[in-house]
Order: C-alpha cells, then structure tokens, then sequence
C-alpha cells in the first residue's frame, strides 16, 4: 500500500513500478471524484456518482472504503482476491484510513508511506495542476494530517527526488519478497534436500 | 549480517554489494584458518595464528566469536564501532552462530540468509576450489547444520542465479534503511515544516 499526501506523486510512482516490476499489479479503486486531464476509466479509477458508489458499498464490494475531502474511495475486493489467487503482489494507491482498514484484514499487508520534502513542493505541484486557491489550502490541511498518520507505516519514503524515491519503493518490494516468512516453502525444499544428503 | 554455507557465493555477493551500495562498510573478520588462493590479508580477513587469536579474544576485542569447522573466527569490536559512528551500515559474512550472537547485541542487525539451489551446488563449488573430498563431506554436513540454521533469519535470498540474488540483497539493504524507525529524524523535519505552514 502506497500513501501520501494529495501531490506528492504516487500516480507517478505507481505508473513507474508497474512498469518495472514483474508480479505487481494496480488496484483501481472506485471513486467519486471527477477524472483529472489524462486520467481514463477503468485504468487510473474506476469513476462512478455517488450513488453507485453507496451500491457497490451496500453490496460489500469494497475491502475498504474512505471519504477523502468530501469525495468517496474505495478498493475492490474481487480484484484483490483474483490478483492474490494468481500469486501476485497488489499495488494499493490508498489514503490513511484504508490503508489501517486493509491492514486490519491483511496482516501481511505492506505499508509505505511517501513523503514530500515539504508543504511548499506540494503547494507548487497543485498550483501546476491548476487547482483551485480554496481547494489547495484545504489539501494542504489534509495533507499535514495524512502525515501525522504516516507514523504507523511500515518504510517511510522521501520523495525529493523521483528516481531515488522509485528506487526505494522498488527495493521495499523485491526486499519484501524475500522475507523468510514469505519464502517458507521454497526453503522447505532445499532444507529437503540437504537433509537427504546428509542421509544418503 | 550475510549467512549461508560455505561455498555458497558469499565473498562474491559482498565484492558486488561492497563496490555498488554507497554508505555500506566491510567488517574484515579475524580468522585462524588459512588464505585460500587469491585472498588478502586484512582486506579478505585479517589471518592470524591460534595464538594471536585468543589473545584478542582475552582482550575482548570481538563483537563475536564462533569456531567452525576447527578454525576460530572472530568480529572485530572496534571496526564495527568506527563504522556505526560514521553513520555507515555494516555487512558481515558471518556463520549462524556468529549471527545469533550479533543479534543479540544489536536489535537493529538484519540477518540475510543466502541459500544454494541444493547440496550439489556446493559440492561442485567445493570441487572447483579443490577442496580436500574428506573436508568436502564435512562441509556438507555442516551446511545442512547452517541451513537449519537460517530459520531464524529475517531475509531468505536464493543464490540460483548470483545477479538476482545480488539484487535481492541490494533491495534488502535500500530497504532496510527505509525502516520508519530509521527515518525518524528526517521524518520529523517534515512533520515540523507542515506544523509550521498549518498554523501560520
């Protein structure tokens, strides 16, 4: 799970991981925010009106679900429970609310959480966005809580500069993979072997 | 902390490790057994009679000692301590015992474990380096005894094929250092940056 204030570049990050990370694949969450110039449905969100988000979610289609500055998120289930099966890694692009959620149900759920270098970057990065004055100073509120939030996260990554900050989260991935708990099996097997040997 | 039998490409991931992550030192080891061919003294180990080493170990010179297959091997304390001071990360080659014995001192150590494909790996490597075949069958028993061993590790890396597994430690590393508990200082400046643009 990726987190981090409005701005900082997780859609970057995400696009860059995807790309170079072989077994990872990007849950699109369901939203009610209007698309972005560039973003298209189905591929960076899916986008929906609120009330078929309410459906969805009386349905129990979501692993989890938040309201963010008035606008509604939420993950898929089946997604996430297709890519698993596969023996795939999901890529949560997910705000601090339900990445906590998530990790209440998935406790081998990893969390990372991107930082920018300041509030004036991500001031700078919504100005380029065109975001309206009113609606940046209240991101920017948002934001300093999301990094309040950041203290429960598992790898905090500094993204002052975006190739270091992909080179990070990169690392916490394949890293992540090699953990012990994650390698039993294939440990078992060489463990079966040696042992074998021994005895042979 | 890097474990993992003998014969199974250790020396040769620290080489690479050692010459591609900035920031990471080598701890050369004291050892009583011989220089195999190629290997320097105080760059590879710092080759010492039996003598001399229970005289650093009287003068308590080591973060940890273990004999191994007869020989003595032994951590230097105050190579370590320089390292740590610097703000550099350590890479030990170390045997398991060694490892647990670190550990113990070090709650923030991580331990790497590398494992072969199989026993024939080793065997073969073994044959390549010219070791003794009678030598060669105890090392394999002892690698059943360290592979038991990696149970206990955080990280499992599978040296099948070295440039992956090469990455994989590589990634280990990057990512350990993004550990929030690392990252606390550097998090708090931007904590502190957004505290200050909140209120003012």
């Amino acid at each position: 799970m990726l987190s981090g204030p409005s701005g900082v570049g997780k859609s970057t990050l995400c696009q860059k991981l995807l790309s170079s990370v072989p077994g990872l694949e990007f849950s699109v969450s369901f939203t009610t925010r209007p698309p972005r110039p560039g973003e298209r449905d189905g591929v960076d969100y899916h986008f929906v009106s609120e009330s078929g988000f309410r459906r969805l979610r009386s349905q129990r289609r979501f692993l989890e679900w938040a309201r963010v500055d008035g606008q509604f998120y939420g993950t898929s289930k089946d997604q996430a429970a297709q890519a698993l099966q596969r023996g795939a890694d999901i890529l949560l692009d997910i705000d601090t609310q339900g990445a906590e959620q998530v990790q209440k149900r998935f406790r081998d759920a990893v969390l990372i959480f991107v930082l920018p270098p300041g509030p004036a970057s991500l001031r700078a990065r919504h100005r380029r966005r065109g975001t309206d004055p009113r609606v940046r100073e209240r991101r920017l509120k948002l934001a300093h809580q999301e990094v309040l939030g950041s203290k429960r996260y598992d790898y905090l990554v500094f993204n002052d500069r975006l190739e270091t900050a992909f080179q990070d989260v990169k690392a916490i991935i394949l890293a992540e993979r090699c953990r012990s708990k994650r390698q039993i099996f294939r440990a078992r097997k060489v463990l079966l072997a040696f042992r074998r040997a021994a005895s042979g």
